[in-house]
This record gives C-alpha cells, sequence and structure tokens, in this order.
C-alpha cells in the first residue's frame, strides 16, 4: 500500500455499531453512500464553519445526516429525499440512532417540496443529489443560505466519469457531464459567491455565500 | 486533459502582478511555494475558519503570508522564517505589497526564536517548514494555539514520496519518512486535537484544538 493511502486510512475515525451496519447496508445494497475519506473532510470543513441549521438535498439512508449531528450536536438538521424505499429504510436507522431528535426528514422531490415555509434559513446547504440538477438546486436553495454561510456540493468528479477526457465519456453520458462543467463555470464566475473546489473524494465544491 | 484536472485548474482565482512575479520568481530559482490549487484550499478553510491571528512557520518569499493577508484584510500574520536568502528576497517582495502592515517577519530558526513574549497566542498555525521536524514545531507551537484554533501542517506527502510503498523510499530517507509517520500517528491518537487529513496538494493535514 503506498504511504499516502495509509494515511489517508489512517485518519478515517471509529464509528458507531449503528454507522458500520449502515456503511455495510450501503454497500450491499448499493445506496450511494459518501466514501469515509470524504466524509471525514466533510465532517471537518462542518467543525471549522460550526453551523447551527444545516440542509441536505438527498437523504439517502440518513448515514450523513447521522454523521453530521453526531459531528455538530447542536445543530438541527433537515434533510430531504424523494426515493419511497431509501424514506423507509432512513426511517428505521434514524429510529435506531441516538441523535433522531436533531434530524427532520421531508420526504418528497427537493425541486418541489415546501423547505421555505418552515425553515427560512440555513447557515450550510449540503448537495448530494441527482447529477446535472445542480444548477436548479442552487437556484432553488441558494437563497436560504445565510449570508457568510456555506453550500458544499459533492459528486462534481461524477463517480470518476470526470478523470476522463470528454472524448472517452460515454455518448448518453456527456450532456450531463456538459451540463455540471457549465454550472461549475457559472458559479465560478458568480460574483456572490467565493468558490473553491476540493479534489477530495468524488469532488466537493465549497462556496461560501459573500 | 481529463475533466477532473480542468476544474481544478478552472478554479483557480487569477493574482495580482506582484503575486504572478513572485510565483514565476519562485519557479526560476527553485524556491518550494505552494502549489496552485493548494494555496486555493488553504485560502477556502482560512475564509470558513476567518482567523485573526495567524503564525506560519516557513516564509520562503513570503508568498503564501501575502496571498492569506490578501485574502483575510483584519488577520495579523507572523511569518518566520530562517535562511539568509529568503529573507532578503521575502523583504523586497513585501515592501512592494499592498498587504505588509499586516505581516511581520521574524528572522531565525523557528524553533529557537522567541515568538511568545510578544505574540502570546494564534487563531491559526500555519506549518510549511523543514521536513521531520514536525512534531518539534507542534510541540513548541501547539501552547500558542487558543482552544478552537487550528494548525494546518501541509507536505504530509513529502513532495510525492508518499506515493510510493516505504521499500520503494530511497534508504537515506527512509527515516524522514518513519518521523513523519510516527507523527502522524501521534497527532490522531492526541485526544486534545480532532485531526483530519486533506489529500490535497502535498498532502495537508488540520488539526483542531479541542
Amino acid at each position: 500500500m503506498a504511504i499516502s493511502d495509509a494515511y489517508t486510512q489512517s485518519f478515517i475515525q471509529p464509528r458507531s455499531a449503528l454507522l458500520m451496519e449502515m456503511e455495510q447496508f450501503a454497500k450491499e445494497n448499493y445506496v450511494p453512500i459518501m466514501q469515509l475519506p470524504a466524509i471525514e473532510i466533510l465532517l471537518q470543513l462542518l467543525r471549522i464553519q460550526n453551523p447551527k441549521t444545516i440542509l441536505e438535498i438527498g437523504s439517502a439512508i440518513c448515514y450523513s445526516a447521522i454523521r453530521m449531528a453526531e459531528t455538530l450536536p447542536q445543530a438541527k438538521i433537515v434533510t430531504i429525499e424523494r426515493d419511497d424505499t431509501r424514506i423507509e429504510q432512513a426511517k428505521q436507522f434514524l429510529s435506531r440512532s441516538t441523535v433522531k431528535e436533531n434530524i427532520v426528514l421531508l420526504e418528497g422531490d427537493a425541486l418541489e417540496v415546501d423547505v421555505e415555509s418552515n425553515y427560512p434559513s440555513f447557515d450550510a446547504v449540503f448537495i448530494d443529489a441527482a447529477k446535472g440538477q445542480y444548477k436548479k438546486f442552487f437556484e432553488k436553495y441558494s437563497p436560504l443560505v445565510k449570508k457568510g454561510g456555506i453550500l458544499y456540493i459533492d459528486n462534481m468528479y461524477m463517480h470518476g466519469l470526470s478523470n476522463l477526457d470528454i472524448k472517452e465519456v460515454p455518448k448518453r453520458k456527456r450532456t450531463m457531464i456538459r451540463n455540471l462543467h457549465q454550472f461549475a463555470e457559472w458559479i465560478i464566475e458568480n460574483p456572490d459567491y467565493q468558490s473553491s473546489f476540493f479534489p477530495v473524494g468524488d469532488g466537493l465544491l465549497i462556496c461560501i455565500k459573500r
């Protein structure tokens, strides 16, 4: 094993039995949860920022919501999921978690569900959802982010597709990649946000609202 | 070019003429300054943390000190360098910088110079200096970090050496690598710090003081 990989591995924190069970469940059921080194980085960023209110788009089985809630015991987390099977699985896991009081699971499509009426603003928004929809998510939810707040946008590498040259990307996926590129260019040039790209995990974009 | 490399490049911010000149100078004179994608990440982390006082160990030509001062106009930066040639070059560049009032250059060996008498505490300490000395730097300077403050430690990959298996590392460098490993293991297990490793640039370790 290369020394660098050993490093990355060695900084992965021990987790509770429930979290380990969720990781195993995700692996066996092909649920896309964040890779361990990437979630360690997200959690460290959240420790530095110390948000009190977090919105997550894309709960899956609530693995990352539970980890965020455990890391920031003072934070309230609202998380949105649209897939019925995932919602049921998430509810099961949440019910067994010690941080369930700090997590609200909203059911529905993030582009349709009404978040604003009950939760008008957030310190942090974490987008980890359907590819190619980033700009729509951003347009809907960035107004809810407080000044100085942060949008964390995962999967900018699109599960490794971005390691290729555009010519090598399968044709049916090129539009998705091009949309993502357009989003990246748009956000870089957006004067309302100070954006930076972290080449970690599946590619993490960090946009601070000015 | 792979899409992922294009991303990383596209998020590099435009810099002033002075900074571009310093980058060119560093390249021509083999001065080890931080790589551009890595410094963008460090600066974004500092924007999130928003420290008011920063100590830097290893000024080189003050490139990173100037960039930190430009990014955080409210921050006071103390930076230490021991190499006489670098100190002279740093002074020249600093004198032409618009942020020179916010930077104090201390001359001497970071393990010997007296920082504490004039600057008793810092919100952030950035260590970017001689390899194999990390634990000594940490032991001397971590007491000056405020509770909740952060130590940023660069070069944990040792300029790519860490991409190798230990068996492939040249024998004369193995002790240095082993020292670094011992430091990494020690900091992971140190209950006074919440540490996380960011596999960016030449490897960035981030330790939050509890």
